[in-house]
């Protein structure tokens, strides 16, 4: 159950069995059907979660009740709503599983225990979030300064395991264009 | 010259003297003055800057010439391409001055051996960092899920100091919008 774990952390920071007993023992596990949610708005995020299997993906729904995609999250991603996590403040933000899925959920009191027990987490998180940052960083200037069509060559290569497991309309929410935008874009690449 | 570092550093970790006294020896002072650059695109952003004093910004220039702002710095923030700081690969941005500015700079090797040396600067960054990514996934939502006009609100709401400092037009850059729009927002704004 955890060895996706281990080996996602030793990408960043080497750990002993013994360490890595200690780690495991803050993880819950939670199976997700097709659907379900993990956080609905409204609702304190409570931890962050580690993705073992499956996908989801977290979105906002707007004034006129359309849905916004912030993010998806297949195997070996994080998922939560870090604001909400942090803050302990009640989330805007919705997150539910695209696919039956597996998460190891780290609850924020477990965390703060975890990074004084274990002073290398300190590290793997600091590399983990520096990463997550680059990318939400590119994002913006992706969505500033290129075209939708650029954004979505951009998502393909960038998340080709993503863009094989996701829908295509809920790609389209995530680049912030409608499904018939998408399918256009789609059609004159493929005249190209 | 450091008394503000300190005091921000502090205020997520307690240094003491002696700690506080190491952490400073990595850092050098760099002066700008007004328009004078910290990076330029295709050179590799080889430090991550502390803001003394002053005002900096960081953009992007696309194909057609046109600047997008990706963020501002001022006293008490830290500057840098992530990316290619992190990367090493040559950055895709420009980092200038928007006033005349004193940087504390904290060159690559020089703040992993300061992560070494002071397992408590893993914390202190790991915190900032993910302060900084909470703000960051904050304006993804923002720019795909409401309008011009509550981008600007908000903009002035998370960022009275850099409003009042920056001018306009860069404001108008970073929120993605013309100018022109930005006028016409604030007119709206003034009438309702």
């Amino acid at each position: 159950m955890f060895n996706r774990l281990r080996n996602h952390i030793e990408k960043r920071v080497h750990l002993t069995d013994e360490e890595f007993e200690i780690i495991s023992g803050f993880f819950t596990l939670r199976k997700l059907r097709k659907k379900q949610f993990l956080l609905n708005e409204g609702e304190v995020c409570r931890h962050i979660g580690f993705v073992n299997s499956g996908c989801l993906r977290q979105y906002t729904i707007d004034n006129k009740a359309a849905e916004h995609i912030i993010q998806f999250a297949i195997e070996d991603w994080w998922i939560s709503d870090l604001h909400s996590f942090l803050s302990g403040k009640p989330s805007t933000e919705n997150i539910d599983a695209l696919e039956d899925s597996e998460v190891l959920l780290l609850e924020k009191s477990a965390r703060d225990e975890l990074l004084d027990t274990c002073p290398k987490l300190e590290k793997f998180f600091r590399i983990l979030i520096e990463a997550n940052l680059v990318a939400t960083q590119q994002r913006i200037v992706d969505s500033i300064s290129t075209s939708a069509e650029e954004r979505y060559l951009n998502f393909i290569k960038t998340y080709p395991k993503i863009f094989e497991q996701v829908p295509q309309n809920q790609i389209a929410s995530y680049l912030g264009i409608t499904p018939q935008s998408l399918s256009r874009i789609r059609k004159e690449l493929t005249q190209k």
